[in-house]
């Protein structure tokens, strides 16, 4: 029961290997684990460790596996990833600013990031970085991914951000400032200028494990919500008895029904014909997901009355965080605008005239 | 091609039997017929006859099925469904008034019937009504079915409802009153007072047909959208440059692939576990469909401006069809009262002694 | 009881002056019109003759009102406005492409147009047509306004258009072409280039007629919702002892007023500051009325089960008209986009900063 | 500029008077302060302070007004008021189950409230405390109002209650429990049975000033959207060019102009009318303005992306707190209730029907 997110494939080898659960037995795993806050990190299947550890299983060197997949596999250690920065609208990536600039065996980093979540716990050692290597390359072309020990010269958390009035401690979100951070060459992940490549690779596991446990999440809310409205009367009526309160039970069913057929969709989609296949499918969960979880948690609120706002039924605290995953990887707007892109997409020859007016 | 709506079931004959696909395979079916007003009939699949046709298969004497269910499988005649009456609210069953009163070898009808859909078709024959043999019996045991010919006297086409404007014709919504209209007492379908039973067994397979038939109008739909986003200009961008119709884009093709799965899971269970247990997710679906149906019509209404609302794009006329969907076989608001009452009562015991409670 | 429509202004003569209500004055009528269909035309105070009437009483010559605006204030005649074509994306008025050339002591007209209302009726004599006069000045200096008699050779009257199945006969909504129509150079209307200036005058009292009249149609929807609501009985209920029509109800009250605050608010500051400075407000009450309308009709139908979607209960024809308006003199999405300009406006030097940058 | 919430009314003194503002002047105040979070306070504006102020000054003894409203009015005291229970819903105030017995010259109170606001402010001496007198008496006659001061032995503050992670220090909301607390009979208020008397005349003011400030919130919110949709660059394009902003940003000034306009009306029939008379548009306001509030705050989030969560742009912290105004003073549902209840008296005899079947 370890390492249960990390799918067979051509990368496994003896010493880095998962759990061998395929997306689609995965994500109901993940689900499972949505009802509870704590639980994926009991399997060691949590973010942002899971997406660094894919992105080392996937791309990483002989020395970067040992050196850093091993421990994180083994739950030694923490790590986080730092892409978000607070100067720029990073919903578009091309615009992140924080320079990596080689000098000698080294890299120097400088910047600021911030919402880099795990970036709290004391067992966190490691991080991710995305930043530019070359400002004159092509726009996809400009960014690289390295490796940054936390405890390197010039790495200061700042701070740590809170969501609503949540600090997340011991994980948290913190702001991190990089100031003259230099680290060997070899911590460079996949090669210059290949920043882009790797996130594309990154973000569909990811985005299933998020969006079931979203689901688990709006599972737990909807039992809570039928619970109380069956022990509480107002007006001579249990509440369960009210149809305002039938017609919102039935919608949070149907939409969370709805919305599990479509990540299981996703996921075995992309078991059988490849994250890349499945991208419009991924792109449509990571909407719905969180949509669908603030919907029916709103309403358990609702149905516990003032208490629903408190930390006593646990729902405000899910609520903050399904609010944040609507902006986590990359907000609705923009998904929407890449479901609606392959759309139009599917009209082909007609597109390619539009696009290349676009281009003009 | 020819009466695909059937599935293979125990009570195929040589004589009686449909083309052999499943649920889920005719779902699929259902969807591409959808995308075309007239594909339905074209291949013997349209309502109500094929309700009416499953009804006499499963529950018809010899006698009823080679007067009747031959005919209509043979595409020779058509056939109307008289249930909604203009009195009383119908979306709750137990409410409806005509009376089906026997009288030595004859049944007697008196009532009036609207939304008779099929009857304005001139090959329409007969009728399945549903009425009271017994207003003393307990409340779902009251109601009957039995065949009514239409050329039998006493029965009244009144006049035919418009829906939206558009009449509908030659197939036609009617409205029918019957008075003193006689029929043999062979022709009552199962027994009296099983009226309830014969319609659970009849609705499943109906919706799944309805919400395909959605989908695959809203499949239509987003098709059309597209097209013209693509080829408008509006202050100097074509409508697909801008945003705003991307996120409506995005957010149609989100909800129809999640309605869509829902169908089909819906359909499968059918197959596999019997109507009876997939009978939350007909719930489900019978709300889904029609409403992802409608609004993606109603943005591309938007997106063809004032052309839209006209007959030119086909789109006015679906969505006057699909609103009348929200109401046919059951209003959104009894569905999701079913949703949330299975919902409540996967809590067991507790549940037990809250409907004990309700019901002093 | 006649006119009423037409607010006291300097443009007032002994011949031509309406009723003398202020706007705020009138749109109290226009609410009580909008509660049944034909009640504008028997004050003289519908559509398009309003707007036409407007114009003429603003910016005609002493000629053009005695031929046109005496007839047309006496309830004589009908008029029609032809603005929409069917070619472009009429949203953004600078797309219009209908020719207005001068020849001589004439204007020669070509193009097509549709959703020309009133043009269907017999008594209907005289179009007001906004076209392009000069393809090379200024987006904004193309068009003009010109009278065009319907029974000038070439003025061909092509289809009426349904919205919905509603062929709104007599009046009707026409699809015209005009192939080389010729009209003396004096039934210009204020110069050439000056068509949008005189559409700007002509908008803003229109707007306000047409939302209060689709505020006093929500005002009908809301009765009849209520009394269908107390006279039905389901589950055991009246369906107004169920909490899901209390909530839709009461939705419903509260839409409606605020609408009706807003209509009457902008209604006022046109009275007091003049149509300019109640540009936004203009704006605003465009996009809500019809959506509040539709709200509350929508519900209503719903209440009245299949009935609401005939014509017995009068609330689908009016769904179709509210449909219709959420597009008639620009679509929520530009006026939306209005609101949103002159919100980003008031940040002022900024925004100067902004738009110059937009500019290049 | 000191207790400017208090109108000119009947109960003035020389020793008890307000400033002298008008519900609908102070409304105009109210919303200037609640852009921002301390403004009310620095008025002697705050809630409950307002509303104990209120009930004292209307219904308080010479004793009661020396002892406590002077204190108050000076600001030299804060207050609590104790009504909402963990252990009923609340939303049907006859459930309350807070005891007030007489014995001798006290009442001893038992019982435990929560979401007591302001209690965990040093400064807070006094509460008022809903709770029953007469458990036999008829459902609106049992509860009486009674002064309670916080230092009485039996008081036990037993911990504050978080919104959203948000403890709302030093203000805060309390749970506290209540053993054997005797009081003197003096501190009753008005009278034995007359606890919701009092409740409804509280609650009309202070609900134009909860409302007036949530739109206060709104315009701010608004502001700042505007200000980073300028500022922000995403995909080539500043996020105010691009089309999606412009709707929202347009929808929210809407929603924003309707709901302070029926704020204002609502304020300006207490004035002229009565608070009773406006009982209907009190309801309708505590619906629209938290909503209206909530939905402008949650665009405002989104457009700052992941900040918009944290501390550092106030908007997190103030929809928690515009969330928790759904829920105070009564949910929605109660109110949208009261709304419908209100309409459907319009239809009078009908009506007194519908109710006479209901009572049996």
């Amino acid at each position: 029961m370890w390492n249960l997110f990390l799918p067979p494939s051509e990368h496994d080898t003896d010493d880095y290997r998962g759990a061998g659960l395929t997306n689609l037995e995965y994500a109901l795993c993940a689900e499972e684990m949505g009802r509870v806050g704590f639980a994926s990190e009991a399997f060691n299947c949590s973010a942002p460790d899971t997406g660094n550890m894919e992105v080392l299983h996937r791309y990483g060197t002989s020395e970067q596996k040992a050196r850093w997949l091993k421990p994180l596999m083994d739950g030694e250690i923490r790590s986080a990833f730092l892409m978000t920065e607070p100067d720029v609208a990073s919903s578009d990536a091309t615009n992140i600013q924080t320079s990596i600039r080689r000098d000698g065996d080294e890299y120097v980093i400088n910047g600021r990031k911030w919402w880099s979540s795990g970036a709290g716990d004391p067992r966190c050692k490691i991080a991710i970085l995305m930043g530019k290597t070359d400002t004159e390359a092509a726009a996809h072309q400009q960014q690289s991914q390295i490796l940054v020990p936390l405890d390197t010269p010039g790495v200061e958390i700042v701070r740590m951000l809170p969501v609503f009035g949540y600090d997340g401690a011991p994980h948290g979100h913190a702001e991190i400032v990089l100031r003259d951070v230099r680290v060997p060459v070899a911590n460079l992940i996949l090669g210059e200028g290949r920043g882009f490549e790797i996130a594309q690779g990154r973000l569909g596991p990811g985005r299933i494990h998020h969006c079931m446990r979203a689901i688990g999440a709006a599972e737990r809310a909807i039992e809570k919500m039928a619970e109380r409205l069956m022990s509480r009367v107002a007006f001579g009526k249990r509440l369960a008895d009210q149809s305002v309160w039938e017609q919102r039970l039935g919608e949070a069913r149907l939409d969370i029904e709805m919305t599990r057929l479509l990540c299981l969709k996703a996921a075995d989609m992309m078991d059988k014909a490849g994250n890349k296949t499945a991208r419009q499918e991924i792109a449509m969960i990571k909407v719905a997901a969180p949509r669908t979880a603030l919907r029916v948690l709103d309403h358990a609120m609702q149905a516990h009355g003032a208490g629903g706002l408190s930390d006593d039924f646990g729902l405000a605290e899910v609520y903050a965080g399904m609010r944040a995953l609507r902006i986590a990887d990359g907000p609705d707007e923009v998904h929407l605008r890449t479901i609606a892109r392959m759309e139009f997409g599917k009209f082909g020859e007609r597109m390619a005239e539009w696009r290349s007016k676009q281009a003009q």
